[in-house]
């Protein structure tokens, strides 16, 4: 390439993480919900969300609605397929954290080796593992698309909580008793966790 | 969940695209740069970066550095994976263009075809593509990594320009003569281009 003119001030070459959290006046996280079918993690998701960019801060939710149908469109739910699912949520976070976005990720996750697999592509300080603890007893009272009944009866294999494992966090960032507490409760726990964190 | 109280004053539920642009004050668009290697599609992508973060609009770069090591480390040279490499890309900057980010992806992308099923995942105004147009002439004589030398010999199998084929765009949005223009006008050119379609 030729030489630069002389009479332009941007900034050449690639912006330092902390350049680009100046510029942005954010910084860039991941908050990974994790829990059981029916526990809450796509409302919350969507309601910090909501929260932050009234803040003017820029959140977005990952969630079976736009990974599912688009980047993941092609697994299936083979045990690989599940591993390989969650390794690119992982990847794709990575990249919203970089790009200075606080990214909330809504996806059951069950197990903690592929958790810990999407924690360790980021700074440690900027994953934030959310347990919604809803019991499978709360969950399948509540059992908002069917599901559970459905796992019952045995037309859903490998249904996590029923006839497949939960490892539940054992070091989580923040614990959300979704259960018994309300959508709002839980989301200001998170939006206080964040300002704990200096996030926001 | 329980009703939430009164004294909250965000927004529930999911923001509209309109309603995320508001608030963040800016747009989310896709500039795909496609050309040969070589062509300056890495460089022009991130001074385009750089020159849109002193703005403080966020823009975020997708090219081989983070996208070949993490989501696509899985994926070989072979046809399909080449094509599934790009449809990867295609949607992550698909969710990157709704969180309202700039994304500016930079990868050779050969095919059309390839290139076209990225376009159609964005509303049609939102999807540049930019063709970095130096000939295989330009790109060979300046070769910065030596890929073109090693291409002639043989030892890289399928070099597009070489022993591969590219299809140049047909329609591009904007066309860049990295061969013959500064790296100043091409990012001039990618900033007034989207200027003139009021993303900024």
């Amino acid at each position: 390439m030729n030489p630069q003119s002389q009479n332009l001030t941007w900034h050449h070459g690639k912006f330092s993480s902390e350049e680009r959290e100046a510029k942005l006046k954010q910084k860039g996280c991941v908050l990974w919900l994790t829990g059981l079918s029916g526990s809450g993690k796509s409302t919350i998701a969507r309601e910090v969300e909501c929260a932050l960019l009234e803040q003017g801060k820029n959140a977005y939710v990952l969630d079976g609605d736009n990974i599912r149908h688009g980047l993941n469109s092609n697994l299936g739910f083979s045990p690989e397929d599940r591993k390989e699912n969650i390794r690119r949520i992982g990847e794709v976070a990575k990249l919203f954290c970089e790009a200075g976005v606080i990214v909330i990720t809504a996806f059951i996750s069950p197990y903690r080796s592929d958790r810990d697999l999407a924690r360790n592509l980021v700074p440690s300080d900027r994953f934030f593992e959310i347990y919604c603890a809803a019991s499978v007893d709360e969950c399948e009272k509540r059992d908002p698309k069917g599901l559970y009944q459905k796992a019952r009866k045995g037309e859903i294999p490998e249904f996590t909580g029923i006839s497949a494992p939960y490892e539940a966090p054992l070091k989580a960032e923040l614990i959300l008793e979704t259960g018994r507490e309300s959508l709002t409760e839980s989301t200001e726990k998170v939006l206080k966790r964040l300002q704990q964190a200096r996030m926001i």
